[in-house]
C-alpha cells in the first residue's frame, strides 16, 4: 500500500460520498502490518471517528476479514467479538465499512469508514479501492 | 466552553438535582475536544461516578451524538457500543445523561451526569445547559 | 473531603493564582481514595492539564507523600518514579504542585495543580487548603 | 482546522520535504483537541512513524507549548516528561516536530513530523504550516 494508492482510495471514497450526499466521512487507509498511511476526516465529523474507521480498518486485518463478516459473528457470538477486541487491543469495530483491499490473491491492506449509515460507508469504502484498480473483500 | 460557563452549568445542574430530590449528583463538563473544565461530585456519590459521567459526555463527543441516541443503538447492537467504546479507549457509557451543548450551530462542549435514574441525570443535564442560555441536545 | 469543603480549596486556590499573575490554573481535588471531588481548569490552560494536576494528586496519595519529595526521589532514583508510575496506571507526576490534605493527623485527601512554575503550583495548592482550615503537606 | 487546511500542510511539509532531499515523512495534522484531521505517511516510512508523529503534536497540544520546548525541559528533568507523556496516555513526543498552528491569537491545531532529524521535521512542520496562511509556535 503505497501513500498515492491511499491516496487515491481516499480521494475517490469522498467523492463517492459527496455525489451520494453522505454525512462527513473519515477515511483511515492501512498497510497490510495495520499501520496508518493515510487518513482524513471531513468538516463535521465527530471527533472519535479516526479511531472507530481506524478499528473497522484494523479488525479486519486481525481477523482477515471484512468487518461485515465480523458483524455476522457478532450477531451470533457478541462474546467472541468483544474479548477479540480486548485482545487486540481495542481496535476492532464489527460494522461494515472495513474492507480488505487485495491485488490479485495477495492482501495488500485495509480500509476503514465512518460517518454514515455502516452500509454507505462500505460502499464509499469499495468505490476508493476499485478506483484505485484493487479489489475490496468486505466480508 | 469557557470555566464561568461550564460553572454555571455545574450550579444549575445540582440546584436541579436538590430541587428535585435527586440522589447525589456527580457532574463533568468537557470542551469540544473532550478535554475536562469542571467537575463536581456530591456528598454520598460513590467513587466510580467521576469517569462514567466523563464517558457520558465524552461518548457523546466521540460519536457526535446525545447518549440517549447511542442507547438506542445499544439496544439494537450493543456489540458496536461496546467496540466503539473500546476503540475510543473506554470512555463511553450509552445511557441518558450525556448531552452535548451547541450555541445556536456551533458544538461547543458535552456535560455528563450520572448518580440517578439515566432519565433524571439528563434532566439536570438540560437545566444545567439552559441556564447557561445553551441549547441541549440529547440524542 | 466533602464537596464544599473541595469548592472552598478551588476558589482560594484560583483566588491566589490571580492575586499573583500566575498563569491560567487547573485544579483538581481528590478524596483520600484518589477520586475525584472536584475540579476547574481556567481558560487558555492547555487540553492535558487536567490529567497532569489529577496525576500530582493522585501520585501524592499513591506513595504518601507531597509530589515534592516524589520529585527528590525521582533526582536521585527516576528509574524507581517512573516504574512506580507506570505500576499505579501512570498517574504520578513527581514535580511540586500535588500536595495533601491533612485534618489534625488524619488523611483527607489532595490537591493538584498545574499551570505556572511548579513552585508557583504548590504554593496555590496550599493557600487552597489553608483557606479551608486543613493542614497542606508538600512533601 | 478544516480539512483543506490540514491538507495543504501536509502537502507543503511533504514538498518541503522532497525539495530538501530529507528522508521519508510522516505528517500528522490534529484539531485544538488533538484529533486526527489529516496524515499521510511516506513510502519507506518506518511502521511507528504515525504514532511517533501523533505524539509530537498531541504533546505540544497537551502542554501548550512546541515540542521543541518539551525537549528543553525534559533536558533539565526527563523524569517530569516521561511523566507528564504517561499521565496523559503515552502521546508525548518531546523532541521537535511538534508544532503548534495559530491563527493570530487563537491555536487551532498542532502538526507532527517524524522522519528525518528533529529539525529538518520541525522546519517542514513550520513550511506546511507557513503555506496554510498560518502561524507556527516550535516552543
Amino acid at each position: 500500500m503505497d501513500l498515492e494508492t491511499a491516496r487515491t482510495i481516499v480521494a475517490a471514497a469522498r467523492a463517492h460520498g459527496q455525489e451520494a450526499g453522505l454525512k462527513p466521512l473519515t477515511v483511515v487507509v492501512l498497510d497490510p502490518g495495520g499501520h496508518v498511511v493515510a487518513a482524513e476526516r471531513e468538516d463535521g465529523a465527530s471527533i472519535g471517528r479516526f479511531e472507530i474507521g481506524f478499528g473497522k480498518a484494523y479488525g479486519a486485518l486481525a481477523l482477515g476479514q471484512g468487518s461485515r463478516a465480523t458483524m455476522a459473528r457478532a450477531e451470533q457470538q457478541a462474546y467472541f467479538v468483544g474479548a477479540a477486541g480486548a485482545a487486540i487491543g481495542g481496535a476492532l469495530v464489527p460494522v461494515p465499512g472495513g474492507v480488505l483491499v487485495q491485488d490479485g490473491d495477495r492482501l495488500v491492506g485495509a480500509v476503514g469508514i465512518t460517518g454514515d449509515t455502516s452500509d454507505h460507508d462500505e460502499a464509499a469504502a469499495v468505490a476508493g479501492i476499485e478506483a484505485a484498480g484493487l479489489t475490496a473483500r468486505v466480508d
